[in-house]
């Protein structure tokens, strides 16, 4: 049985909300420092945080004495992270490998265990069983065997394409060949746990904004780069989900009017260009070879073959621009790039700077961009994430709430 | 003497502004069904719009009776509109006229008096000085002589550039060669009113989206194209600023990577393409005449000249792709494309909505992109709108209000 009370119950007011989210993201904090960001009276602040401390979810930390003479002693609260488990699973199907890819994660969204089963097939069926395989692989893997499945109730499902969060409903998703699946439900059958659903792309932006580089800011913006081009974006503290579920969609934006036809019926869309199956097709015309392989384009463009590298640089230059066309709109304060596609970012780094540099306007230019790998259970992290994420849905801002 | 009590010393409450905003953007409406709209009881709607009705902003309509046998008679509430008046002044310099444009509008932002001066020079002396007589042509412009000045306190400017809207200051017009003008403070000097200063496009976009084609959505964006190209974007009920004070700004977007060199260091961005002086340069090659003035480069488009006609023809596909990219990428409900530049939309429209059509992406297609000429007093009475908007800071949203 699951410890009662849970989180979210004794998170139902927006003031305790928030003083857990806060917590959670950038303790561990005194209630002072807390009343402060929150704009709220310490005692109101001490009065939220009594049920925490009483259910386990929250402690103190050892006094400390900030300055002689500075009055009473201090202690800091922090979240008690083994208090409650998270599950995050990816599906994965690059083309290259299907499986998926699953975490068991603490309250603070780090990452305690990792497990990834390869799939028999894409269809709804099989992912259903083996993501009940995998997740009694991660609630069994705690130090003392069922150490996790006490304490877990909460599974988050990252996939690509369309999904329907609040319905639990994968609408479209090209890569697996799903069409209007109940996802949602099916896992939570399958699993007996609370399940959100959520598009990767942004399941891993909230994942790096609560608990990444999004850290402290208000609008943050994430873009990946590997077998699709994706970004999500927060402004004001929530994700952009778009009137029409569409937001942060650069991978269509048109960089070469006389380029090549896209599958969405474009020309010269960023992902004709800069995907790994774009990069790995243009590769193969340039080195002509027919059936070069990914791994041996990048040899030859790191090899100095100047038409493969010219491949690649020409993917820079797109990302770049895209990038600079979502940073000149909406204006994010920071911006993590990352993706699978990164794992060659010698080939691309100089064109990425130059048609970012050349393209963003004004002032913006200060925005940082922090380019990095991504680790493979980064995208099973941010379904857990969007699971933790899911527990607080009327917090907007953690930087400052108001 | 302006009466007092104001409307926002009345508005100090959230549920209070929020009354006032719903009833200001879509009003006359029933206390029931503002209370359902706010989320509120109707006794806490009642209670909110009393001293609104001591004051002289709402008045109650004739009651009418829903239906035979449908309860007490409903006496829906509206504003009072010619309780307070607004003056909106845009500083217009766009290469062939330097004037300045004021409007008298009422509390529902309808224009009640136009007037144009010209401008003696660019620099902010003579604005200020032109300013001054224009606004005291337009308080003494009412019906009985003197009828707007005892209702106005509040004047709105809207200048093109890089303005910082707290504090009142023109960081950087390229147009009217300023940079780090206090206008907000000069202009309150010398007309004795309240001033909210705001970037040109930025007010209008508040103006559609409360008073225009924005009324009941919570994301909306107005794109304008003329001497520049421009974007306001409403997301969540609250424009967007950029955390480097950058957003919207879809101009710099690279349409074309072999493109002509743009002032800002970029090369191919839609600035190049479609801004009136861009088309006017590219005309006057494609017709061999040096001295080519617009309306004739217009006129010989119009004629059949191929070459001419081929000059807007690529504008508008740059028009349709930077506003298919901004419509991916923030995800608007809706969309106006406006401005002077669209006197000549014949020769546009077509590939504006091919361009779009191609690169919107997915269910983003839905998004209605609505486009219409834009009246020279329109960009005054935004800057009206946004003195009016300055009055409810802590709305978000008119539409949805939770």
């Amino acid at each position: 049985m699951f410890p009662e009370p849970s989180a979210e119950s004794l998170a139902a007011t927006p003031a305790a909300s928030a003083v857990l989210a806060l917590l959670l993201t950038e303790g561990p904090l005194s209630r002072v420092e807390m009343a402060r960001r929150l704009d709220l009276s310490s005692a109101a602040v001490t009065k939220v945080a009594r049920p925490f401390l009483d259910a386990g979810y929250l402690h103190e930390l050892a006094s400390e004495r900030t300055a002689p003479g500075a009055g009473r002693p201090v202690s800091p609260l922090d979240v008690t992270t083994d208090r409650e488990y998270f599950v995050g699973v990816k599906v994965t199907t690059d083309g290259l490998v299907d499986e998926i890819v699953g975490v068991l994660c603490d309250l603070k969204a780090r990452v305690r265990h990792s497990v990834r089963h390869p799939l028999a097939d894409r269809g709804p069926e099989a992912v259903i069983a083996a993501l009940a395989t995998l997740v009694d692989d991660l609630l069994d893997s705690g130090p003392e065997g069922a150490g996790y499945r006490g304490r877990t109730r909460s599974l988050g499902l990252a996939i690509s394409g369309d999904v329907d969060a609040a319905a639990g409903v994968v609408r479209l998703s090209a890569r697996l060949g799903w069409r209007d699946v109940p996802i949602g439900r099916l896992a939570a059958e399958a699993t007996g746990l609370a399940v959100t659903v959520e598009n990767d792309v942004k399941a891993l932006t909230v994942a790096e904004h609560w608990f990444g580089q999004g850290v402290g800011t208000d609008s943050f913006a994430l873009v990946t780069v590997g077998a699709g081009i994706g970004c999500g974006i927060v402004v004001d503290g929530r994700l952009l989900t778009g009137a029409y579920g569409v937001a942060g969609e650069i991978g269509h934006i048109c960089v070469d009017p006389s380029g090549a036809a896209c599958r969405c019926g474009g020309t010269g869309c960023v992902e004709t260009v800069a995907t790994t199956g774009a990069i790995l097709e243009a590769a193969r015309a340039a080195a002509g070879v027919a059936d070069l392989d990914f791994a041996s384009a990048v040899e030859q463009a790191r090899a100095g073959n100047e038409a493969v590298r010219e491949v690649f640089a020409r993917a820079g230059t797109a990302i770049g621009l895209a990038v600079a066309a979502m940073v000149n709109i909406a204006g994010p304060e920071r911006i993590v790039v990352s993706g699978e596609g990164l794992d060659t970012y010698d080939l691309f780094e100089e064109r990425i700077w130059a048609a970012f540099a050349a393209h963003v306007f004004g002032a913006a230019a200060q925005c940082p961009v922090i380019i990095r790998p991504l680790p493979f259970e980064e995208w099973a992290r941010g379904a857990a994430a969007a699971s933790i994420r899911a527990l607080f849905p009327q917090v907007r801002t953690i930087a400052r709430v108001r």
